[in-house]
């Protein structure tokens, strides 16, 4: 027998469980065992059998302690609470269980064999509904010491006039450049009567931020200006990283970078024009590159590195 | 003979440097030859000989090319420019050198056996005139890709109203909590004659920060307003670099921390309300306890990290 070698990665939470990989309402094992089902399910369809594999990676949304290996509370799990995952699924196993953020772990897949690969230092900025964010140093994710680290969309960026952010706090930056910012800031703008849109049959009926980026592409000139925000506000985000840990290059994944590269352009405009000289020159600004499946491969990096040794 | 075992740190930069450390009009080389002799005389002074230095740590001011050992622009050493010092003191020596940003030096000085030690990360807040800062992570200073990482002074924390900042960017931190921004907004609050406070004699005649924040202890009013959105601005600092970074503690060093513990007890309330709870919690804010000696003392921590080959 050989010595295993493969990892297979798990990706917990967004519309996957939606669709019912977990039916959170027949229990927290049964859920546990589904998970389990979805792995084993995996090693298959990749023409592997489990004696392949050397060790596991799940990575999850929700508030999670990560040390414990619990996740704590997660919308898409309810009504779970401390649900057991990295405990559970290495019993079923037997094998080497690593556990981390799904936003982490995007970052860290990225940073493996995505956008990122080759560089050092990576940040990585998940435009969904929210914003959220990983920071790769040296080939390593950073947890931070508390599990709190890359909570990019919460990196307060206006004192005088802030806006509400669906965490509770003031001026964050998801509060801004977030989908949902997005929306409601188009419905601002809609509410001057004046204002010529064709947006405007939208405004209180399923307005998203797709329709927002492509009203802008189609020359919506209010879309146009909300878009334009948009990227600046994500400069910012962008710039404060910079200024921060000074990384290879900055990454934008996430359903609103799907707005592509005219997008991207006006963010890096802005970022040359707001960041110090060296970084505004050298810190590359970048799409993403695996979509939905950036989750399960940093899942199957940190299970590697678990597998590895590698420190 | 024995293994050399010790190390030097030398600080270029600040009032040292000012008060003829270097004679700058006399060239270069001649002010290369100054610290050299500040180095010797440091060793001298420690009760030591050459022999026994293993290494030498150089922390410097201005604006550097960390790769190439170059002061490229300082404004203390005017007229130099490109000054080849790490090259320059490691040949007069013979020595392995390390070379420095001196805000970095200090956060690993005071992560080495100042506020940070024991702590596997830190960030720190360096409030002088202006912003400067140094993170340390796994007893590492943080250079970034480009030698631009930690420059805490230039987040951005305003979008809709930003003021100028002393760096030429708008709504830098900085140009809201520095000591310099400290004066400005005092004066903008003098402004209004009907404002009562013992600062107006000195609005136009060198008011400092240091008599705003001995003002407040006194009981003035406007003084006191100004002080407490200090400390709230610095907290919102903090709480970015805290949902950046989670790191074990957040330190306070420079002139303006002198301000003593009555301030920082004002940005704990801030951070505590502002941050994750968490992070809120668990991350410690402290003064920093190495003063003007911590630049020296990081410069030989880089210095023995050298020397020892520790990665």
């Amino acid at each position: 027998m050989t010595t295993p070698y493969f990892t297979v990665g798990l990706d917990i939470g967004g519309t996957a469980i939606k669709a019912g990989v977990v039916d959170s309402h027949r229990g927290q094992t049964a859920g546990m065992d589904r998970m389990c089902e979805a792995i084993r399910r995996a090693v298959v369809e990749a023409g592997m059998r489990m004696p392949d594999i050397a060790a596991i990676g799940v990575a999850s949304a929700g508030l999670l302690d990560l040390s414990a290996g619990v996740i704590i509370f997660a919308p898409n799990l309810q009504p779970w609470n401390a649900v057991p995952v990295r405990q559970y699924i290495a019993e079923v196993f037997g094998l080497p269980t690593a556990f981390l953020n799904d936003a982490k772990a995007a970052s860290l897949g990225e940073s493996w064999v995505g956008a990122g690969r080759g560089s050092r230092s990576m940040v990585l900025f998940t435009l969904g509904t929210g914003i959220g964010g990983g920071i790769v140093l040296n080939d390593r994710v950073l947890e931070g010491e508390h599990g709190h680290a890359s909570e990019l969309g919460h990196i307060r960026v206006e004192l005088t006039r802030p806006r509400a952010c669906p965490c509770g706090r003031l001026g964050c930056l998801e509060a801004y450049a977030g989908a949902k910012a997005v929306v409601e800031r188009t419905r601002e703008a809609l509410a001057d009567p004046a204002r010529v849109s064709t947006l405007r049959p939208l405004a209180d009926n399923g307005l998203t931020a797709r329709h927002v980026f492509e009203a802008a592409v189609a020359g919506d000139g209010t879309a146009e200006k909300i878009v334009e925000e948009t990227a600046f506000f994500l400069a910012v985000g962008a710039v404060n990283l910079m200024h921060t840990l000074d990384p290879d290059m900055v990454v934008f994944g996430g359903g609103m970078a799907a707005a592509g590269e005219t997008f991207l352009d006006r963010i890096r405009r802005h970022v040359r024009r707001l960041a110090f000289p060296v970084p505004a020159e050298r810190t590359r600004i970048v799409h993403a590159e695996l979509g939905d499946r950036a989750g399960v491969i940093g899942a199957a990096a940190a299970a590697r590195r678990l597998a590895t040794g590698r420190s």
